[in-house]
């Protein structure tokens, strides 16, 4: 894995960081407690599993990563004998990993085509033959695949990434935009330009002041804590000069779908003529429009609290839509392993049967 | 004080409840502890109001209540002889609390011209055999006339601010934006308008969720606290009809500063053509553009707390500038007690010897 050895990812991204399996165990790391502890959390079972990413305890590319652990970690149960060895065990399990997120398609999408691989465990005798019978064996080469898949991703869609870049910027985020991102700017810096980045903290959660800004103070890179409300006020300034995020989904129109507070910035980055490029694995062939998104409207509670910390009155009422969508006009491009689109030219690269490398590149 | 008896403003907004004399202290209520503690600093002298108000004690309309009880206070002072009975006196406290936040032109003007009255007293003698000697009684006389004037400037905001609503709207604020924000609300209401009020929490200080929804929600207003970041998302939903602010300052060119975070929104209202009123005294005649302002940068250590609690690594480097610019091409009316004004008419209407009335009244 090339991207491994040449940039040392920050600890939060580092796969035994994010999830891992111990014993009897799966251990979540926990985002929500980041950075003031480094903790994980204890799931038994799937069903805890799929609790602790409904709860959050992982987020962004984390319930992915997560997920793909988990089918490691059915395989061991059903070899220790405290799971059915059936493919039922497998899509019951999926399905619920897949329903705690429902906005999490990467995730959805990975755990449906890794199942369909198990599924010749089960049917084909010489599956089960040309691996020793082993099911762990056979599901950790499976995993493996798709990790080292997703690496690879990684590494092009950070090549893109840094090849937008010019030889100084002021570059604005949202949330935790995770290995693109950080890989992205890791590249840029290699390459020699100039970069300092601006992170609105990202509330109810904070995964800007958490994640992203610890894991770039760890990589060295100049940046700073902004509240989500400040990202157009340094836009105005002249300070800020590319607007990078990911995307938790990307549609057939050219719609992005990413954490509540992304379309503000980009609307202001349209204001002031920044561009703002989208990270995405891939658009979700699945969805010709933005209005078959299923939205996630977490509870308003959480508006009011910072962590277990009251911010005021319980009585009041707040409001968490938990993500936004992003009109193609405001996005400049949406970089893809494939290449670099613009959302009105992604439908054409992705469409069936299509390997149209990216307008950009 | 007709405002008054029409309308019992929130607990926030009374003027014994911002600030007040009690024996020798000044006590200024603490906004940055409300409403989870509602109480009151205590002050002995002009520095301590001074050192307070820099400490954000107060903010908003709160250090301009605060300084027109400090003239109150300086007289009660002198007259038991715990300072020197000369203009010295006044105008070097008046210095102290304008100094204490520069951004505050209101409260200067304020203190200027509370503090040429005074003079009269210290330079004409039937000045003070006009008012028996008693310098208390001279200087409440003064200050009363000031707060009513207030008053009247509120009411007068607030009918034109009212004026504007139409019979269902949603309205976005920003930061606290006090009386006459308040009574536009209660007026609207009266005249059968039906309002939802979505309210920016307003990082780091939280003005939105800890002063504006607690004062909505004990006037009975549907209200809700929602993130900096999500103006835009309800805008898109097209749940936000109309944008208020208060103004910090009014520059004559149109330019609009107010808390930051003000900016984004106001740019994602025109972006979806929703008008965007600020509400402003009096724009600042001796500021002709928007190059004059004195913009105040704090410490960006608070960004990286909810008040005590630290929400992520202290060796992190937050910025926090206080105040946005609004550029005149953002705003669609300025709300002053002598009309509405577009940006561009503001200058004609506060030209020098101008009694225009308002375009849009």
């Amino acid at each position: 894995m090339e991207v491994k050895t040449r940039f040392q990812l920050p600890t939060i991204l580092q796969k035994q960081h994010i999830a891992r399996i111990e014993g009897d165990a799966l251990l979540i790391h926990d985002r929500r407690r980041y950075p003031l502890e480094d903790s994980f959390v204890t799931c038994l079972s799937v069903d805890e599993v799929a609790q602790a990413i409904q709860a959050m305890v992982t987020q962004g590319g984390g319930p992915l990563q997560v997920a793909m652990t988990t089918v490691r970690f059915i395989a061991r149960q059903i070899h220790e004998r405290r799971a059915a060895n059936t493919v039922s065990t497998f899509v019951s399990g999926a399905q619920k990993l897949i329903a705690s997120r429902p906005t999490n398609t990467t995730m959805a999408r990975t755990l449906r085509a890794i199942v369909a691989e198990i599924g010749q465990w089960y049917r084909c005798d010489s599956v089960r033959d040309l691996h020793g019978d082993d099911l762990v064996f056979y599901i950790d080469e499976i995993v493996n695949r798709y990790e080292k898949s997703f690496d690879t991703d990684y590494d092009a869609m950070s090549d893109h990434g840094a090849a937008l870049l010019g030889p100084s910027e002021g570059i604005l985020t949202t949330c935790f935009a995770e290995h693109s991102f950080i890989l992205t700017l890791m590249k840029a810096r290699e390459q020699g330009k100039r970069l300092v980045v601006y992170i609105p903290e990202t509330r109810p959660y904070l995964q800007g002041a958490r994640l992203t800004a610890p894991a770039l103070q760890e990589l060295g890179f100049e940046s700073y804590v902004i509240t989500d409300g400040m990202g157009a006020h340094f836009l105005r300034e002249g300070a800020i000069t590319t607007y990078l995020t990911a995307a938790d989904l990307v549609t057939m129109d050219g719609t992005v779908v990413n954490k509540v507070g992304t379309l503000a910035n980009a609307i202001a980055c349209a204001h002031y003529g920044v561009p703002y490029h989208a990270f995405s694995m891939a658009p979700d062939e699945t969805k010709a429009t933005q209005d078959e998104i299923i939205m996630e409207e977490r509870d308003g509670v959480e508006v009011l609290r910072f962590g277990s910390v009251t911010t005021t009155l319980d009585s009041l009422k707040g409001k968490y839509p938990a993500f936004d969508c992003i009109d193609a006009n405001l996005i400049t491009s949406i970089i893809t392993p494939r290449g670099v689109f613009t959302p009105q030219s992604i439908e054409t690269g992705y469409a069936p049967n299509s390997d149209t490398k990216g307008a950009g590149t």
